[in-house]
């Protein structure tokens, strides 16, 4: 690290707000502020105003001769090129290819990186999170969507051309059974362990079972994951099996990991992991039950290291470390 | 590369023999001699044999001053450790760890490095073979088992522990009904496109149906995967959809593999594929088929550039050019 550039900038640019953030070496986020990623109709519109909540930014940390550079986590993200790439939740993106990484590059005048959030989160855990001194993990993230990031040798794993990841994609039930996806393909992981999928499971149990839950105060079409969470942290049994189901997915996913990547251990970042054992424990059971027995009990089962702290920023900041 | 040193040495440790072979840069085999690998009780009875069969054919190139390194593809070879490890199939090393690269190295006085035959094979293809100036791909080995080796950023990929690449055992058919694997787990892609798996369906549909077929003329306990071969060869139906079905199996595992690592080629290696395009076409139908739409058409699915020399032995002796 070049000790006369201290600070990197973070981005995290979500469908909502666009996050910065200065961040220092051990992970600290000295300075921050937002803007609405969606008022904007133009990509050099939204460079322009990203560039106006920087300037001030990098004032407070004395001046762009302190940052050694910028990681922007967005979706669609490619790294290769620097560039979001037909993004269906940006306005100014969702038709067109942005070179983004350039745009920004050329306004502030430092390198700057860009890849998807959950590789951002990868790197994320690796500089100052759970994934510390590790050179083999895979980070699973839970929101809205299933994603992933790969380390493997110390380097995150883009592939070819740049979309490698995708691990909320991979089948695990074939032919008719398999839920839709969003991805316009059946039985993806994504539609069993992310929040959606989990509030999908609770309708579907309630629906099926007469057995008496607290999730059955609500109306079931507006349960959401975090309904599941709560119920199942006050002992609730439909909660629990819910968690059970999405566990025993994830849990066999990361055994067909194992056999790709053989890593040191799976992270998992995002609302579902606040459950802690609750999901923890369902996932690690399966996963023992169900991989190759020369893999058996070597993998670790993390909790992110980055959740209490504003972690899609310093993941992306991560990136600013590179060269 | 030394110049000084124009040549390595590839080991091929199988079931049956040991194959010895002098290799130079440009992957041509200009010595080679064999053992039998069972006739020795002990590890040192086995290294000293194969020195013996070693020493003239090193003689043959100017002696071990013109040696880079060895290297070894052996089942359940750990790269990391440069041992063997309970390897079933091994009467000196079934209920062991035999650090066989050391003892090697010992002997003959050059490094070596030791790894499975399938990680041997994708460092084989990337150094004289299909993969020549690609940094991320996989291979794919369909022999008595299904193996795999992958390259990512260039580099293989060993995993955590040393054993990262077992391709053969993702799940394929999840809960009851998928095949019993030798791994001791159900519905591994092994159990489906082995050749073992091959001749399984084989006798599978002849019973199902009444259709007739070429395969009908052979007991069916004694069809092999070369049968379907030939039959699909002569156009039989059967055959073919033998092939549709085994096709259909490794293309939509390809899918998943892309989602992890998004290689620019899967190759496949072993006697299946000398059916070229009745067992390609498939693979390639079912993996753009089912994949996630932005990997769609971006693989190529090639075979082996290593099929008609000794590849193992090739493949083995790309590890002697590691540092």
């Amino acid at each position: 690290m070049d000790t006369q550039k201290p600070y990197v900038i973070g981005v995290d640019l979500g469908g909502t707000n666009t996050v910065f953030g200065i961040v220092d070496a051990r992970g600290q986020i000295v300075a921050e502020d937002s803007i609405k990623t969606q008022n904007y109709k133009t990509a050099e519109a939204f460079v322009e105003a990203g560039v106006a909540c920087l300037k001030p930014l990098i004032a407070q940390v004395g001046g762009v001769e302190k940052i050694a550079g910028m990681g922007i986590g967005a979706p669609n993200g490619n790294y290769y090129t620097g560039t979001i790439e037909i993004a269906p939740n940006l306005c100014w993106a969702h038709d067109c290819i942005v070179p983004l990484a350039d745009m920004f590059s050329k306004e502030i005048g430092v390198p700057v990186h860009l890849t998807n959030d959950a590789n951002a989160a990868a790197l994320g855990e690796m500089a100052y999170g759970a994934a510390r001194g590790m050179k083999n993990f895979i980070v699973i993230t839970l929101g809205t969507g299933v994603g992933s990031g790969i380390v493997i040798n110390g380097q995150l794993v883009y592939g070819h051309d740049g979309f490698a990841g995708e691990l909320g994609h991979v089948t695990m039930v074939r032919g008719e059974e398999g839920r839709k996806c969003g991805c316009g393909r059946t039985g993806c992981l994504e539609c069993y362990c992310s929040a959606t999928g989990v509030a999908r499971t609770a309708r579907e149990i309630l629906s099926n079972t007469v057995r008496p839950s607290l999730l059955r105060e609500k109306d079931p079409e507006t349960i959401e994951s975090l309904d599941v969470s709560i119920a199942a942290g006050k002992g609730d049994a439909v909660a629990q099996e819910i968690f059970d189901f999405t566990g025993k997915m994830l849990g066999e996913a990361c055994a067909d990991f194992a056999a790709f990547s053989s890593p040191e251990a799976f992270i998992f970042f995002g609302g579902l992991c606040k459950a802690g054992d609750l999901i923890m424990k369902p996932i690690e059971a399966a996963y023992n039950n169900h991989v190759l027995p020369i893999f058996k009990g070597k993998a670790k089962f993390l909790v992110s290291g980055l959740m209490n702290a504003n972690a899609a920023v310093l993941g992306a900041s991560a990136l600013g470390w590179e060269e």
